[in-house]
């Protein structure tokens, strides 16, 4: 990394910086390499701490940095594609997609849930935990909330684990006729559990995808899913198949 | 908003003043409504500015906030559901979705499109810039990449605005049959030019929606939106047909 000093530009002093680490990295650092410290690489682009920190955010933000705490700052590998989305519709727990149970609660679910799933504010509904794995790390966590009246035969069922409990509930709602599903995706942050989970701090950024499932004319189940902003990039589609791929730099414009 | 002092607790505590803030701005306050200064509200906590600044950014993650220059810091309406994808595959500027075609220019793309597309490295392409508008505010930028080859006949076309060009290319696109497009979701950081016309500060994170569309059995274009990530939630589907409606409790776990 040469020892630039940025000239003064129109666009804020750490978008410049961003732009010419953002070279740098391309050119002169490997995937997992550790960036020097911070000092160090304010003296060397002429900028102040503050600058260059704003800089480094941005380019987490994009995914080209990941900041491990005792290890420091490291040039992260190009984004997993993880496919979220495809044309074909079916209930959770139905194919091979690197998702596994964890457990299953019988709980009161938050408001917004009980008032999505058209239950009464205080009405237990069983809560299935699944996390997901992707290339051998973690990618995502998942509540899954499913009324009771959605799984009726359950309570009839003896289950020596949690884990085996959250299968059987997945099980039963797999024996409704699935007419129909919808999908959102927002930002948001990782609460404590979902971040121990995914090896990341609480509120770290992650990718929120809300899942309604469609059964008997209303909503059967409903998926919260957090994914890892950092490291994935969610993928949906696809009728032409194939996929997307990025190479070195990441941003596609 | 009492003066509730912060028990010890085992999880950070910018996220367990995150938790008693977003109760307060449920209970107390209302969209649009300006939070005291971050001197009172950290002193009304009892926590440090730096513990309150955390919270906070927790909360416009998660678009409970909103920080604007020379206004402050604000409650947030809840985000807008923005269709990106459904059943039905379809051109760019087919259909009213919110989408204006604003200019055209012809160019080199960057690496990483000109890979997706086959394109070589430096060859020319149409890169149609359009934006859209969701209840009367800006929602995202979009630049749409088009080979020279997926139009072949627009070089006789002679268009009196960048506008009406952009149209044009947009017109001779949909004459090839579409034969299937897929998607991807991930987060990034608003670009310069893509920042001021959704209104934000480079850098502000955003959600960045990369759509490629096949035809004659090929890439025949490539879109790359850059959706606020503050305001919009990306919905998807819906066989099912409904809007999900999340009401002030945005996150849904």
């Amino acid at each position: 990394m040469g020892t630039t000093q940025l000239e003064s530009v129109p666009e804020p002093k750490y978008w410049h910086l961003k732009t010419v680490l953002s070279e740098a990295l391309d050119s002169e650092f490997t995937v997992g390499e550790i960036l020097p410290n911070e000092r160090d690489l304010a003296a060397r682009f002429g900028v102040a701490r503050a600058t260059l920190r704003q800089a480094l955010e941005q380019l987490e933000l994009e995914g080209r940095l990941q900041r491990r705490r005792g290890v420091g700052t490291t040039v992260a590998p190009p984004r997993m594609g993880v496919a979220v989305g495809s044309d074909q519709q079916v209930w959770p727990g139905t194919g091979d997609d690197g998702w596994q149970a964890v457990d299953c609660t019988l709980a009161a679910p938050p408001a917004v849930v009980a008032t999505a799933l058209e239950t009464a504010r205080d009405q237990a509904v069983h809560i299935v935990r699944r996390s997901r794995v992707s290339h051998g790390q973690p990618v995502a966590a998942e509540l899954l909330y499913v009324p009771v009246t959605s799984v009726p035969d359950l309570t009839a069922i003896d289950t020596p684990s949690e884990a085996a409990r959250a299968r059987a509930v997945l099980r039963e709602l797999q024996r409704l006729e699935l007419e129909g599903q919808d999908r959102a995706v927002e930002l948001g942050s990782a609460r404590a559990d979902d971040a121990r989970e995914l090896d990341r701090l609480p509120g770290a950024p992650v990718l929120v995808v809300t899942t309604r499932f469609f059964a008997g004319g209303r909503t059967a189940a409903l998926s919260v899913a957090t994914y890892r902003a950092d490291t994935c990039r969610l993928t949906f589609g696809a009728s032409g198949g194939v996929e997307i791929h990025h190479g070195p730099e990441r941003q596609a414009s």
